[in-house]
This record gives C-alpha cells, sequence and structure tokens, in this order.
C-alpha cells in the first residue's frame, strides 16, 4: 500500500468541515444568536471529532454527503460542551484558543443560547430534508449523537466533574468521569462515521474499542498537557485543574505512570483497528497518533 | 358524532405521558444530574405540547408508540428551556409551579446541565432501537424537533426576546419574537404528531396553519394573564414584564385588543381545522379552546 500522508489527508478533510460548517452554522439565526455560534464554532480548534467521523465513514466505504454531515454535527456538540463549560457558573474561564470565550464576548445569556442553539443544530444537520442520505440513516446518527451527547455521554460527565471538585477520586472513578464527558462523543464520532456505511457485527465492536481507547488516552494527554505545556501553546489557561483542586490522572498516578498509560491506550487502540478486519484504517491510526502526540 | 368529553380524553393521555416520563426522565444519570432532570420534568406543567401531539397523531391515525415519544420529547425540549430561561443570566426567576427554580434547588451549574442533557434526551427519546418506530419515522420527527427548538425556532425567539428588552418592539416584531419562542414549538408539536401517520399535502398545511394560530394566541393569552392574574394562580410571578421592561401584547395593543386578537386567533385555528379534510379534530379543537380560556 502506498505511504499514507496523514497531512494531506487531514488538510484536505479541514477544507471541506471548515466551508460545510461556515456554511451551515448561524445562517439565518436571529438577533446577534448566529454570530455567537459562529463565534463558537468557527476559527478555530482541532476537528478531531470531524476527522474522526470521516476517517471512521472512509474506512467503511461510507455515504460521504451523510459523513460530512455527522462530521459537522459532532463538532457542533463539542462546541457546545465548551460554550457552557466556560461558562462562569461551571468553569469560569476568559481564554479559549487564545480568544476571548463567548461569554466575556456575548453576555452569559448569550452564550447560553448559542450553546442551546447549537445542540438543536447539530441535530437539523443530521436531518435534511434531502435523499442523499437515507432518512433510516439520519434516525441512526441521531441515536448515537444523542446518546453520546446525553446524561449518559457527555453531559453525565460533565455533572460527575462537577460532583468531584474537591473529592478523591480513585482510577476507576476518574476512568468513568472522562469515558462519558470526553470519551463518549470521541467514540460516538467514530461509531457515527461507521454508521454512514455498511460494516460487520465485528467490525463495529472493533471501531467502538478503538474509539473507547482514543477517547480515553485523549484526556490522559489532556490532563499531562496541562501540566507540561504553557497557557501560550495550549490557547487555554494552563494548570487549571489543580487550581480547582479537580482530579487528574497526573494527580492520582504522577506523570511518569500517566504516560505510559497513554501509550498503552494508544496500542490498544491500534490492536483495535487490526482486529476491525477493515481494509484501511490508516487514517484512523494516524488520527490516534495525533491524539498521544500531540503538543496541545 | 357522540359528544367530545375532553376532560376524559386529556386525563387518559397525561397518565400515559406522565408515566412514560417518569420511566425515561434522569433514569441512569450520575451524580444528580437524574434528579435535576426529573424535578424540572416531572409533576408540573400543563402537557399542552404533549396533548397536542397525540391529539394531531389521533386526528391522522398516527403510530401511538411514536406519538408517545415525541410528545414526551416536546415536553423534554419546553422543560429544558424553563430550565434555561429561569437562570440568573436569563429571566433570573425562583419560583415556577409553585416550586424553587431548578438552579435554586440544584445550583446553576446543576441546572445549565439538566436542561443540556435534557435537550439531549428528547432526540434520543425519538431514535429508539426498536422497530417500532420505523426509522424514516424517527428522522421526521427529529428534523421537525430540531427545527422547532433551534435558531431558526424558540432557541432564535429567546435571543430576540434578550435582546428587545427595554427596546420598542412594533407588533410584527413582536409577533416574529412569539412565532419563534413559543410559537415555534407548539406548532412543532402538532406537525410532530402528523408526521406520526399518513396526512394530505393540504391536511399538513392546514395542520400548520392551526398551530401557528395556537402558537401566537397562546402568547398573547400569556401576556394578557401576567396582567390579569395573580402569582398564586400563575404559579409563577405575575407583572414580571412590565416590571422589566419587556415589551408584550397588552403593553403594545392594550388589554380590550389583546382579548379581541385572542378570539380572532382562535377563530383561525378552527378554520384551519375545517380545512383540513380530516375527520375527526374534537380533541385538537378541545386543546385550542383549552388555550384561549385558560386562567393560569
Amino acid at each position: 500500500m502506498a505511504e499514507f500522508d496523514v497531512q494531506s489527508w487531514s488538510a484536505e478533510r479541514l477544507v471541506r468541515v471548515e466551508r460545510a460548517l461556515e456554511s451551515w452554522v448561524g445562517i439565518d439565526a436571529p438577533a446577534d444568536l448566529g454570530e455567537a455560534m459562529r463565534y463558537s464554532v468557527l476559527d478555530g480548534g482541532k476537528r478531531l471529532r470531524p476527522l474522526l467521523v470521516l476517517a471512521a465513514s472512509e474506512a467503511v466505504g461510507g455515504n460521504a454527503q451523510a459523513a460530512l454531515r455527522a462530521a459537522c454535527a459532532a463538532e457542533l456538540i463539542h462546541a457546545y460542551s465548551l460554550v457552557h463549560d466556560d461558562m462562569p457558573c461551571m468553569d469560569n474561564d476568559v481564554l479559549r484558543r487564545g480568544k476571548p470565550t463567548v461569554h466575556v464576548k456575548f453576555g452569559e445569556a448569550g452564550a447560553l443560547l448559542a450553546g442551546d442553539a447549537l445542540q438543536a443544530l447539530a441535530f437539523e444537520l443530521l436531518t435534511p430534508e434531502s435523499d442523499q442520505v437515507p432518512e433510516a440513516m439520519q434516525a441512526r446518527l441521531c441515536r448515537l449523537l444523542a446518546h453520546a451527547a446525553g446524561s449518559a455521554g457527555m453531559a453525565g460527565g460533565q455533572a460527575i466533574d462537577l460532583a468531584s471538585v474537591g473529592v478523591k477520586l480513585n482510577e476507576d472513578q476518574l476512568r468513568q468521569m472522562h469515558r462519558l464527558k470526553t470519551g463518549a462523543l470521541l467514540q460516538g464520532s467514530v461509531l457515527m462515521g461507521a454508521a454512514c456505511g455498511e460494516v460487520s457485527t465485528a467490525g463495529r465492536a472493533a471501531l467502538a474499542d478503538f474509539g473507547a481507547a482514543i477517547g480515553l488516552a485523549f484526556q490522559v494527554v489532556d490532563d499531562i498537557l496541562d501540566v507540561t505545556a504553557d497557557s501560550a501553546t495550549l490557547g487555554k489557561t494552563a494548570g487549571k485543574d489543580a487550581d480547582q483542586d479537580k482530579p487528574t490522572y497526573v494527580s492520582i498516578l504522577g506523570l511518569a505512570r500517566s504516560r505510559s498509560y497513554a501509550h498503552e491506550l494508544y496500542a490498544q487502540a491500534l490492536a483495535a483497528l487490526d482486529a476491525s478486519g477493515l481494509a484501511d484504517t490508516r487514517a484512523l491510526r494516524a488520527l490516534a497518533d495525533m491524539v498521544v502526540n500531540r503538543a496541545h
């Protein structure tokens, strides 16, 4: 197989994702809601979730239009969660991707509404009136996204997070929090990509394992970067978790064991791809690599 | 046709809706997220949106399982909007249905997350893995609900509302605000009910007109009650709109013209039902009556 150039693979897909988000987010929204939605979503972010959707869809020969919509929908859920998470009643952060957070720029009520509208928009994107995406596929994508975003997924993880400030969690509890808070949407992105095409039950299970492993790896690396990187590199306030007395992998396992855990999860992710039976998983492999070896 | 007993019609459907909400909301949600979700939804509310879904579905001979899910989903969107709307950064209300609001009881972060999780749950309810509801129908229900909830619907209307405090709106601007803020979800409830069965294009258009008319009537009556009823009857703080310098129908049209406008909209709603070609619209008619003649 020819060598896989992840840079050009990503670059080409990011152009499509950015163009789609640009054309779909905050169009025709009244007052300054549209502006707040666009500010929340455009011009920033690694777009890891969209890339996961697209890579998984390509691995199963998925419907490209469905995958692009699912990619953007996953990013909108991620974006809304950041907007709400940054609000004063949650993390009270004023800096995100090097820019003032949404509530700083549009007020708290504006941020609240922008987040709410972004969540609804995610489901609008998944259910176009066009026949380019079969309605049965639309329904399955909505099911996966709603589950990943809801109380058994991202929102549930944030509730655990909220309840655990100043509380001593053990490693199992920390893992459970992150499986929901960050892992559910990352895994959901992989599963949405798979739902854009045909895949065997075993293949889908392997992709679910892959998504779970990189979802957790992402958070372990996040915790490591929170103590090893500076705010300029991160584009957000570094050292916040320790300041806020939040449990992290580093605080529970220490730095060295956190690093080896991240690499163990990476190995699990690659093993899952090998077990998937899919012909070409190079993009998914490259994304796993990006998750573990990122600098911010 | 035998006389229609709206009391027993509603009572029977409310039992089903309450039982379904009881079994579907906040189950298995971690920390106190589930409790906050249940507090937001159970034990209160007129359930107007669920009744509209069920009445429209029955009028078109719809799938009962789909209609029950759509009924609950519409109520969850309504409930989440109240939770967020009551927060200090929005209306800052401490009383709702005679009880402390969610942020008073669970903190602001708890209320924010409960609202977010309720919105996701609405789409989960619409997309069960069961084959009792065909996936194409699931997709259409998600499409209608997402549109009604999003920036071209409820969230958009709230953004206009937010931008118009202390601003002098004319009647057209006020109508546009309410068409989105309250009207979109009420109309969406009727359309979701219709989407649970088969209906002609003309029939669907007539139901859309019906939904638009009662959606607006609901808000006109709300504005009237805000100045004519007391807090105990309303179960929320009366006279708030005037206190907060918000434009209302009463402030723009005066009380007498607001009342006649409500009755004009009621007549429009009934005319739409007559034009629908549907055999039995008695429940929808009774709900229109309930909207216009309610005391709270």
